[in-house]
């Protein structure tokens, strides 16, 4: 096992992200040992059974031992505590590191309880579908996705390079930015967007005529439907981490509205055309 | 050409829409003669070398002479003055009909100058993409789409069986409901989502660091970006021509918004996630 980079990696947590984490790292052919940890047996023995991981345990003790990176891939809420119990389990030097949409509570909770003989090195790889669980998971998920790791002034920039070497041989591209520019742009271009979704599945459900307007909803709402489809347990945890950046971007996102509103309410067209000829024009500019 | 179910088909504006229903009539070889009409000369001249259209002609007067009926796929906020330019050209018996995103204005609009000796049938196609113009262009853009007809009690049934009759040929379902329902049913399913679209970019576009946001547009941004980039004079007329629905769907969908915002700020967490569990389970017992 001299030629292989990792010796063994542990994955906490075998759902649609750890799942597909492991089952990329298995498939690569570089990783001693992956091993997955989840309370649910079912998921243990389906990913043992399809060879997404070499072993696993239901119990955090036996599944962690030895292993030199420990990737805590459990829902936004679960991580520090989760962390929290780690740590008395883990061996001297392992690197722990998460998955987790929201980075600055997590990386700053576990900051302040990590003893000096482990690393902890914060991420968040920018993939993912409206499905949960590891009967979803796909080797290939993270292709060329990014994964954005959050290191701070606190974090050894060797576990960092693991982790990120990690992370390459799971397919990803990394960037690198601290926790809270993080939260505040992934508060605008993913938690924002994920809140005006819910918000707009809402307020076609609390109409009289719900199943009439869905019956209709190819004339624009298909894909909004689609974004608020996602794990809603995931998301109320994702907002409540992310909660300042959240409602900072709600904020701003209903002044936006209010304009376009305004400019309507007033039949001022040539306001109206003004605004929506910005925002049409930056998918051309800017995204890809 | 007996055999032929209609004689002569004018479509009066040779966009996206008007020249795939061209595209798909012509294709379909159950129409006489399929004539385009648009003030663009290049338009004209590339729907005939594509073989589009049987004909083209930058005037109203030459193109729709002897046409059995005659589609005005104008932007929204041109048609009622394109059916009053049709109206003393077209011959008795002539069928005028529409593709108008919005029907209440438009229908009642005609219908008050409507001539005895001819016909106004309002409809519109619920299909489309985020391009426009003729060049983009597609004969199978109604396959499977729905084609929803607003007859009113002023409308000739027969005129209603001929527009649908086209639509089908061009391999539509058809829907028929009044054109205030049109409204109300599109303002929330089409315009509503459009209008929070946009107002999304706009909140992106609006921060000091747009580009950095857009950059990291695939964390859920994307589709929202797609949906805005649709053309901005074709919303801003479908806003203005649907002004009162547009409204009112965008003081319900604030409630809904400032509902989901009042959980966060107050950390109710399990308002939080019941809110967000019936949203995202529209998606799965309604839409397909």
């Amino acid at each position: 096992m001299k030629d292989k980079e990792f010796r063994k990696i542990a994955i906490v947590g075998l759902g649609l992200i750890g799942g597909s984490l492991a089952w990329a790292l298995k498939k690569s052919g570089r990783i001693g040992n992956v091993t997955g940890i989840d309370s649910d047996g079912d998921s243990i023995d389906f990913a043992v059974s399809e060879k997404i991981i070499d072993e696993g345990y239901t119990g955090l003790r036996e599944g962690i031992s030895d292993a030199g990176i420990i990737v805590i891939a459990t829902n936004v809420g679960q991580i520090v505590k989760t962390a929290k119990a780690i740590i008395p389990l883990a061996g001297k030097g392992a690197v722990i590191t998460d998955v987790g949409s929201v980075k600055g509570r997590i990386v700053r909770g576990v900051e302040k309880v990590l003893p000096a003989h482990l690393r902890f090195v914060g991420g968040h790889p920018i993939a993912g579908t409206e499905n949960s669980g590891v009967r979803s998971g796909d080797p290939g998920l993270f292709k060329g996705k990014r994964f954005v790791v959050t290191p701070t002034s606190k974090t050894d920039p060797k576990a960092v390079r693991k982790v990120a070497s990690l992370w390459k041989t799971a397919g990803a591209e990394i960037h690198e930015m601290d926790p809270e520019a993080h939260d505040r742009i992934f508060g605008f271009v993913s938690h924002l967007p994920h809140i005006v979704a819910y918000s707009l599945v809402d307020t076609i459900l609390s109409a009289p005529d719900a199943e009439t307007l869905l019956d209709f909803a190819g004339g624009g709402l298909r894909d909004f439907t689609r974004v608020a489809a996602s794990s809603p347990g995931m998301w109320a945890d994702i907002f409540t981490e992310n909660r300042e950046n959240t409602l900072k971007s709600i904020k701003k996102f209903k002044k936006s509205l209010e304009k376009l509103e305004a400019v309507i309410e007033n039949k001022d067209s040539e306001s109206l055309k003004k605004l929506l000829s910005r925002s049409s024009r930056a998918r051309r500019e800017f995204s890809k």
